[in-house]
């Protein structure tokens, strides 16, 4: 599907983008203020011209409007859970909480594959995974076709995941991060779009990798 | 395998265990420190009665004993991948450098599978993957079978990676870490084995997703 392009971007141009969508800015471009609040509440993503490649599958980078959410943790990560579930939910969006319920010791691939196959089976946008370091998901989660998870242990991290590895799940530990930080760490990852061409292009090849191995 | 059962290992037991093997020793059982020295020279890993799960396939957990490293990394970690593969070098070790040998962009995925597929196929005991932020190449790698990649910025994940996930593929960010701090967590990863068996059955269940989706 060919990219719209635009130099401007007033009301009118605004309420005839499909929702949704994303659309490129030529250089000098110009949104005006109007057009800016219809395009937020329309989930349009405005991009500079020449991001897009038309020739990349339109399914390869993650949603970038992130309503639906996946979430799991392993015994250790219940707490942490379910303060993310309730901060989640008040930003509006629907949380499945795919457990663990209590203590009881889990086995984390199990929590772990179960949110990887929801996001890929399109059943959420994007998925939250929890265990003591994080690092057991992520492989986990990553062996799930469609899902790239990152362990995010800093808000840098969490944005880096995004915009260049387009990780549609996030993997967090629950015993290495204080409850402020695991929030700040969400709300960045949930926040920052994909957008770079170059980068979405790197996609195509995990995604090869998935099929050859 | 069944795997032998010590109360005491003196140097004519050490001498007779198998070299690279796994054996367990009784709850309050001794070595001598003329066998300690044998064990080590034999390459024995010596673990607590009961940590071995004769059930598991042998080749679960990871080689304990690193002799063959597989390394990549892009086009930002050449210069810290130069450090360790002559750190690793002087420690005695076969290195396979996989590339890139310049700062001309390349992308994390090649490198990654390239360093995973060694791995897999058994050609290297271990492998390090090196990019910006080490997320991507952690995804990558986690792409083929048989591989766990753990991305680890610190000693302490260093750690967890192995003796928790059975980490095979070691994932380090250029961008994010000082020379002695990575050659710490490098040193930290391939010196500690994965031993419990609880921790060794939850890799079960990462082949399965590997096997199934």
């Amino acid at each position: 599907m060919a990219v719209r392009k635009f130099s401007l971007i007033s009301e009118i141009e605004a309420r005839q983008i499909e929702p949704g969508s994303t659309v490129e800015l030529e250089k000098g471009g110009h949104v005006t203020p109007l057009a800016a609040d219809t395009l937020r509440e329309r989930r349009v993503t405005v991009v500079p011209a020449g991001s897009v490649d038309a020739t990349l599958p339109a399914d390869l980078a993650p949603v970038a409007d992130v309503r639906r959410i996946a979430i799991g943790a392993d015994h250790t990560g219940v707490k942490l859970k379910a303060v993310l579930i309730d901060h989640l939910r008040k930003q509006g969006r629907a949380v499945s909480d795919l457990g663990t319920a209590n203590d009881e010791p889990v086995d984390y691939p199990d929590i772990a594959g179960a949110v990887a196959r929801a996001v890929a089976r399109g059943e959420a946008d994007a998925g939250i995974v929890i265990d003591g370091a994080g690092l057991g998901s992520t492989i986990a989660a990553n062996k799930v076709r469609g899902v790239r998870a990152a362990m995010c242990s800093t808000p840098t991290l969490a944005r880096y995941a995004r915009e260049h590895n387009g990780a549609n799940v996030l993997a967090l530990g629950s015993t290495l991060l204080e409850v402020p930080a695991a929030i700040e760490i969400v709300d960045l990852w949930l926040s920052t779009p994909m957008r770079e061409a170059r980068y979405i292009r790197r996609l195509l090849k995990i995604r090869r990798l998935e099929e050859r191995f």
